[in-house]
């Protein structure tokens, strides 16, 4: 079977990494993922660079790509504004994204989780008039560092409502790593449920990203997010690790019969090649132990 | 449910670290351990400590014991004289190990798999008229570094012939961590229909470790190692990381509905002092994120 796999490196992973890279080094990073057989790249993030200084020169990433057929360049984007950018700058792709909670969307993104869903709609229907690639992404769907726990209930409701403009995709995030595989069979099916197409976005803050990513598969999941090495933090755990690593989650994939379309060997020589630019080892561990003959491919 | 943990750090984690720690610093790491809620201890190693130097005073990590009542200390053993040492030392229980590839058996004891399989079956006997418990673990189970990728049914063979004696615990071992999912659930499987008691014991190697546990358990495995902080390493992978961190393992177990009778606070401050002791941060990753409380227990 086929597992779509989004490298969020460039974007999620490098947000929130202390060194920041130049535009042209995170674009030469999008071309050496493409290389490496990545079909889908977040390449970028179109917030305001005040907010987000790791995130700045997003148009400068944008052209700094080495376009290749078959790749789908997406951009993040949390508003209007930002979509006008992200268009102008030539995504193939436009990825909105909201946390289910009113804690979380008022600090991070200044807004109310019911006007996040209105404006979800909205971009859904400008992505589909602009003839883009669009998915929504909920955010702390599996627990909020401000609020707790978050009931699957509630994020099931946000799902449906978003799924009325049916966007091309509904990623659920674990956006500080505290999700586990029993959490993730019931989400993923109750949106599967929904009649979108489910992706899902763990880290791998508590080292459950890797059995979370095989239970989003077998629970109907057909495309996971994954950063590069496993690049990225969590504002909140100051000493955690990021999303799950592209490579750590490939070698799994492989050994379990799934198809990916990504060389392995390549993947971990860009993980190698991130690390020296960032001047650091990062957490994935794969790229670390190499992979194994006889079951990675 | 209840799952069985058997913490391994203080034999199977500190084996593979640089740094030499002391017996006594080894015996109030089990201590410590005892009081966090962990009921089987993996204490000492009894092989040469020519061999493993950092495994070196096994009798007086014993005698500095604190015994806890309904804790089970054990002893690794890899021939009849480690056998002769731990029960002298007062180990509750010997488990033995040996590796299910020639190459990497005569590599790693100098003895071939049907004399360890024969050894097996005497070390069974003298433990029954010892009156100790007692566990054969088979490693490299998953995969050699000098053969490659094993045969499920060449484990499953060798497992046959151990269970004839029915030590009264079978535990396959990834050694160098390239196991999968897919690959547990066979093995398990084939092990449990032998009618013996299961353990696995996973190295996260390549960041497969808690999703193989997860795999084992739902597959009948009854039992899991696990080492605090994620210590150890694997030689054959210098960058490596070693065995699953008990405190990640503990973490998704109690998300999962899992009980283990361990405190996963307690736990976790065991883990940030034996990084105190051994100068480094250590792999495991709850220690660091710190748990989730409305998921963690």
């Amino acid at each position: 079977m086929r597992v779509g796999v989004v490298e969020v490196g460039p974007r999620d992973g490098l947000q929130n990494e202390e060194k920041v890279l130049s535009p042209e080094v995170r674009a030469e990073l999008c071309n050496r993922l493409a290389e490496a057989g990545l079909s889908r790249i977040e390449a970028a993030s179109f917030v305001h660079p005040r907010l987000v200084p790791q995130m700045a020169g997003a148009e400068e990433v944008m052209s700094g790509l080495r376009r290749r057929e078959g790749v789908i360049y997406a951009g993040l984007v949390l508003n209007e504004k930002g979509y006008d950018r992200a268009v102008a700058a030539g995504v193939d792709e436009v990825r909105y994204a909201f946390p289910v909670t009113g804690t979380f969307a008022r600090r991070n993104q200044n807004t109310t989780v019911e006007e996040a869903i209105q404006l979800s709609g909205k971009l859904a229907r400008r992505a589909r008039e602009d003839g883009l690639r669009f998915g929504v992404t909920l955010s702390v769907a599996f627990g909020c560092p401000f609020e707790g726990k978050v009931e699957a209930q509630r994020v099931l409701e946000i799902a449906a409502e978003v799924a009325q403009e049916m966007p091309g995709e509904l990623v659920l995030a674990d956006t500080i790593g505290v999700g586990v595989p029993g959490q993730v069979r019931e989400l993923v099916e109750g949106v599967k449920g929904l009649g979108v197409k489910v992706g899902c976005h763990f880290h791998d803050t508590r080292n459950t990203g890797i059995a979370n990513a095989l239970a989003a598969l077998e629970s109907g999941a057909e495309v996971l997010d994954a950063s590069v090495g496993g690049t990225g933090g969590c504002p909140f755990a100051p000493r955690a690790t990021g999303n799950i690593a592209t490579e750590d989650l490939v070698y799994t994939l492989h050994g379990m019969g799934y198809e990916t379309g990504i060389d392995l060997g390549s993947l971990i020589e860009v993980a190698s090649w991130l690390a020296e630019q960032l001047g650091k080892e990062l957490p994935g561990r794969v790229y670390k132990a190499g992979g194994f003959a006889p079951v990675a491919g």
